[in-house]
């Protein structure tokens, strides 16, 4: 087991036991994170801790130095851009990276945390949108630093993540639209639970408004971020006389869906309907007509994640809270109304 | 450092150095990987221990269990199936995926080494084209079993491997283009040298034969089985008058980049120009249109090399090698020349 000690010349471990009013072996188990101790004296051991300026030493290195990197889901487009930005970092830091895939997107599997003290990462960057307390306070009490990367755009306040412009990156893709000198211009966001869908929403709502044009609630969507979910809902917006001519499909993987729906219904894109994706992910480059997309800097939130790691926490500022900007790349599924 | 005794009834180490006239430490060297004993010693060793039928104890469970997956690149459409694979397999065998990047196509970089016997993995997955003998005969030395998924079909007998049936899918493809009828089909294939395009190149020559179909050599290129490559291949191709009605592409990547080409070209796919890819990775069903592809089972053989890793070898019937079947998907980009 992990071996904490108290930096010298600060409070030992047993002066901590006997406030607390427990016995060595209870601290040392609330130390490494282990489950066999109640909340309420894990809770009291922490609190003396803290107030006693108590500092975990850094991890040994008698294991292999790892980084542990967990997703619910491993889809193709987004985790290996994520893999990719943790990989160099941990290559920075002479470390190998862990990939585990574990739970919802709410938290991991009870058994990951159980895992997770045995392997005894240098830190833990996790892509979840939320995590719960317990989860949070069983790391820090086996003091391994964690990560959030936050794709939702939900930080928790108390715990350190890393996300991006949500908001900025729907207002960028509604005014490269409205610059084009379109009018009737659909979104189909993410799902109504997720504020990044909210964000890039409102953005688009910004943006129209700057524009002076009305916002058409029949032109108003929640996908999936999924190909499908862009394809169906692009299948309806498209049917009829009064169709939108340009579409904010939320995602670039919706936006695929909405290239499809255009060629079923004879429409070429951008001459007859321009579409605008959201993430530029590889695929974004390799689609016919490649597409204008917003980026969002996967891999550099990956890196800054990793890198969050190796920080050392600056007590009393709270945790930390990077939001990387967005930006639109330009390619050829937009052109004015008509043109292309 | 790990440590290895003799079964029960067996030769000992003891004896093994004495045979070898070589000390305890050095004979414990051998069996842990370390680089600091001559080649001849280790050769002289090695053979000692398996004349006497020295098994190698499984390893202990000191660690925590990791399976580790080593790629010379972390592209985002093949590696992600190859992850997913060996991470289901490290899941049933309650261990977690280590990833690594290192290396060429050829070889990990000699750092990789050292560090995998650090991490003393239950076993290694490499997705390389070939391994050199002095990192096979290490890993042997050190008890860490290892398989090869051989993308490019070039297996050496020495090394335990998974591949799929490359002529085959390359047979599937054209045959399902000349049974729709098409004359003039091109095939842009991988590299010339990767025995995989070789394969997959005979496989269309046979299809064609079969069809009582001349082959023509301007409709046959080597690509790099990336989008440029099949982009620009099919930019040329697609130039004049006498141009082909369909284009085996090789792998869906360089399909995606014909299918941009014939945009360019004004063509139609697939009333104007029939495509087929190869792989099925994700973005085959979500191209426009969604691409008939031959399928080359990537998460599957990624499951199946891991499992090996858990076989125990048979030794006198030399390494095992797998093949997985291909099988060809029908989707939307191929139809009659002028149908569709």
């Amino acid at each position: 087991m992990h071996d904490e000690e108290a930096a010298p010349g600060r409070v030992t471990l047993a002066d901590v036991a006997k406030e607390a009013g427990v016995s060595m072996p209870t601290v040392s188990k609330v130390l490494n994170g282990r489950p066999d101790v109640s909340r309420s004296t894990r809770a009291r051991v922490e609190r003396l801790l803290e107030a006693n300026g108590y500092r975990r030493r850094p991890r040994t290195t008698a294991g292999p130095p790892l980084i542990e990197l967990v997703f619910h889901e491993l889809d193709s487009t987004w985790a290996i851009e994520l893999i990719r930005g943790v990989e160099s970092v941990a290559r920075e830091n002479q470390a190998t990276v862990v990939l585990t895939r574990s739970g919802t997107r709410h938290r991991p599997a009870p058994d990951w945390l159980e895992g997770v003290l045995r392997r005894r990462p240098l830190g833990v960057v996790l892509v979840f949108s939320t995590l719960p307390a317990d989860v949070r306070s069983r790391l820090r009490s086996a003091a391994i630093p964690f990560v959030v990367i936050d794709p939702a755009g939900d930080p928790d306040p108390d715990v350190p993540s890393v996300g991006s412009a949500n908001w900025a990156g729907g207002l960028a893709a509604t005014r490269h639209l409205t610059q084009l000198r379109h009018e009737r211009i659909a979104i189909i966001t993410g799902p109504e639970d997720m504020l990044c869908s909210l964000a890039r929403l409102d953005g688009y709502r910004s943006a129209l408004a700057m524009a002076g044009l009305e916002t058409d609630p029949r032109l108003i969507r929640f996908g999936d971020f999924q190909v499908r979910g862009g394809f169906e809902h692009a299948m309806d917006l498209l049917d009829g006389p009064d169709r939108p001519t340009a579409v904010f499909a939320g995602s670039d993987l919706q936006a695929l869906g909405v290239l499809e729906a255009a060629r079923l219904k004879g429409l070429r894109v951008p001459r007859d309907l321009s579409v605008v994706g959201y993430d530029d992910v590889q695929l974004a480059q390799w689609s016919s007509p490649p597409l204008t997309t917003v980026h969002q800097p996967l891999r550099h939130m990956a890196q800054e994640a990793a890198r969050m790691l190796f920080r050392p926490d600056d007590p009393g500022t709270g945790a930390q809270r990077i939001e990387l900007a967005t930006h639109l790349v330009t390619r050829q599924s937009t052109a004015e109304p008509g043109g292309g």
